[in-house]
């Protein structure tokens, strides 16, 4: 019998993982950077499975609401593929930076081309796009995100996006350099406005499974009945997660998970098994790497016990 | 039906594939700074694919030897892994490098330790490894390779070697580098012998593809019956070729072909389906960053008329 | 005879040397990023020598006004080192930095304390010192060079410092990364408005030999009787001009010329024999690294034949 | 009275600045990477003056020879410069580097030019110059600078050569990396052994002030009754020791010492007042730039209580 045949009991392998880390030392530390993130309780933990046959399997909190922050990148991403097709990668490259997710340096050598759509300097290119397109950018985005859900419950969380305006500064230099090099059409306080509204999005595990259901699905649709990405896009969409997901640990996570993902400062992860699932890990401790502890432990455990990896 | 189960009529759309890019414009240049590699026929184009069912298919100069070069790095990796466990990535990380794959750059900032195997100076830590742990470095690493191919046809070629090491100011300089941050055991000149020599192996794509099954057939046993690395330790690898085999246009190399692989200045490219097949292309003239221009292009296009990819 | 003994017939060599440049090609181009700047007219050349006896030379278009630009920054720099001594050198370093005026890539590895307060980031750090200082930061440094110059008629033009606003996202992009290392107190767009406005002043060859006085002549006095700087402090500001005041060719000017000068991309440059003169030329077109290629070399010819530098 | 002019006296200057300095906590640390030069009595400190007039004054341990190291940079680019002319200039650049004394990473942006004969990388390329020229390097080298300094017993450590060059893998490294550019001629091994024997010369302070007066006194004659270099080729150097003497402490040198000089980790620095004198200091205990703590600390009061600094 071929591995991709047994049958997996995985309620019962999501509560025994879950409920071993559990008992474990919760390390790391909550991002601080971002004033009202760090308001975030420490102890939440949930995990949501969506399997491609709809069946949903939750675990901990599950339902409960928080900062997606820069899995929204991969978000933006698909929607400006749908939209601009292969232009988009004139003005953003699909390498691995080696490099943190923040960095000016490496733009300089590159005169401008962010090396992936998934660093803050890629994903400040794809807005860009985005708010050229859209009339009303922001109101535009998160109806699209619901169309996604199937749900209307989506929104930003205007508090977090004005606490990381007030903060980040970073994000302003890189926009503006960014522009220096012309790979920006917009007023950088127009894009960032846009991008920080983005990263402020919150939904739970469950709605993120859901939400991401497209990269695992090739039959998905959204509530209009149209489909997000063709077969071709999806998978270059998976592979980019796999090579670029994870900033300066995107070796490690492919290493260890062996699935395509993104996380989020916020302390969500996304996983995908092409054709199979999606599995969503939120706790909001982060490791030194900027990607939560006990999602990347989870993570890494369910591939272990399931032997399912794409590897 | 699932796609996994499709059938596949693989010899058509070899010949298909192959006869289409030999009626395009070979695009590219032979690598000219090792000499000896210089003098190679800019026309060889040659593929061969092996099942996990031990189905072989090949095509044009498939059985013809050529210098494998950096291809020897997934090989000398995995019998390090093989002897000394999780134990090596004290010594070498798993993360892209976002540089060329000879640059001294991050491993200033990397304090000595190269960011992944597959760069030269992952490879001469890994190569230092093995220096220090066999009796006789060059001739047990090749009897090692002839258990894994099940062939003792397989060979160093002297004049490769020399040639490399007569220009190899580069490289003479990578592992002088290293050995001062004490990432090297051994002495410069020794690892540095030994590694030009791993690099100068010759093999033909079908002996490739032979001795790559370890990575796509988990039952897999060398002529001594042993099996080479576990079922996680696999995978493991695989999932390093995935982000970082193609040097800097790994995450290009993902986007297009979407399977884990290795290439080699010598216009060979390993590529693995873990569970499948493995298929293995040669072609000498190389694209600018340095992989095989046709060797991709055959593979980009074998993934996509296959439909079959690991996203 | 001590060669600083020698009487030098200063007005003949000034003549001889405007006369054999100006028949020889203008090479360079005029600066462009800046569309105001880019209007100028690239056949102006003017020198001014004056000397601590006060005999004042004057050649060529030597009372023309033009835009001193990164001149400004010895003028900042002066200011902030009356006001503040050597605390200042607690956010700014004294090196040269071996990068171009407006990079980022130091500042990181640096952590946001730039190397000199002659590149564009260290100018910012001054910049903020100041308007935390003043109270009307504009006015009062205005009437402060007003004071070192001996004239009112030393004004901003506020079409070049809108024009530099206008495109000077780099510049955006440097002083939002100094802010996000905690260096600058002040809001980026105040520390902003005030160093595009310094940039702007305009000055004639004659004006900037007087406003320079100081750093030539230790008992040189304000219009109110007041010194600038300490003897100690003069020397030390000569020194900087010496190592970092033409960007990354500092190097090549003191090997060249000899002596501690600063030039701007208005084309302008002042050089300083300290206890004997102050000489300013100015002549638009710029070479590579962005100093003004007449200008470079006029002052090479004239230390060569009067046989005088520092060293 | 011209400050010039006035009458010093240096005799009771030096000894109370010694005597001050030698109350005072003897700070930093011996270089230890080098394993013969970590053997040295930290306490020895000296200091010789020597003017145009020949008047010479000492103190301290001013007769003790003692590894010269990087102050012999000086003596190559010299003799370099009176036999090749120009044409140096074409394989090294006199621009401060803004990094470590050892640093790749500039190289590789470079391509392989050193910024400047002070750094190992272009000591190196003067070196290969050197060994292309001398028909016996090592013999000729010595000659000539038993020339310079008027005394036969000048020599080579081979004891410091022999063990530099045991540890000297990042020199190595660093000229197979210039070889690798194609900047140096000659085997690297030959232009290593070479380099390590003209850093290994001992000399006292009072021979270093000696052999460094053809850089203060435009009259000096070696042995043969020739001059070393032109007026402007003193000129040149010295300009080169004001930017680039302290490695990544040059400007700080400059600010504080205002003259130029040059150091070397076995402690020493010679310091130039053209046309005026030369001072050497030596104290092995070295500052975390890798420059003598003492000897910085004597040059700035000397400069300070004379009131004698080019600027």
């Amino acid at each position: 019998m071929k591995p991709e045949e047994k049958i997996i009991d995985y309620k019962s392998i999501l509560d025994n993982i879950y409920s071993s880390i559990s008992q474990e030392e919760n390390k790391g530390a909550i991002a601080t950077y971002i004033p009202e993130l760090a308001k975030i309780e420490s102890a939440n933990f949930g995990v949501c499975l969506l399997t491609r046959k709809n069946e949903e399997f939750g675990v901990g909190n599950w339902q409960v609401k928080f900062s997606i922050q820069s899995i929204s990148k991969v978000l933006s991403l698909s929607l400006a593929y749908q939209i601009f097709g292969d232009k988009i990668w004139e003005r953003v490259d699909v390498e691995p930076s080696g490099t943190p997710f923040n960095s000016l340096v490496q733009l300089e050598s590159d005169h401008g081309i962010p090396r992936n759509p998934f660093m803050n300097s890629g994903a400040m290119v794809i807005c860009d796009m985005l708010v050229s397109y859209y009339k009303n950018p922001k109101e535009d985005f998160l109806s699209a995100i619901r169309e996604l859900c199937h749900s209307s419950e989506i929104n930003y969380s205007e508090t977090v996006a004005k606490s990381e305006a007030s903060v980040g500064y970073r994000n302003k230099a890189l926009c503006n350099f960014i522009k220096s090099f012309g790979n920006i059409e917009n007023e950088p306080e127009e894009v960032l406005d846009f991008y920080f509204h983005i990263c402020s999005i919150e939904m739970s595990c469950q709605e993120l499974s859901r939400v991401f259901m497209f990269l695992a699905n090739p039959n998905f649709t959204t509530t209009k009945g149209t489909k997000v990405l063709s077969l071709s896009q999806t998978k270059r969409v998976n592979a980019i997660m796999q090579t670029c997901g994870f900033y300066d640990e995107s070796g490690e996570f492919s290493f260890r998970v062996g699935l395509p993902g993104k996380s989020g400062v916020g302390g969500g992860i996304v996983a995908i098994y092409p054709e199979k699932y999606c599995i969503t890990a939120w706790s909001p401790k982060l490791n030194e790497k900027g990607n939560s502890y006990r999602g990347m432990k989870f993570l890494e455990e369910f591939t272990t016990k399931t032997e399912q990896s794409i590897f």
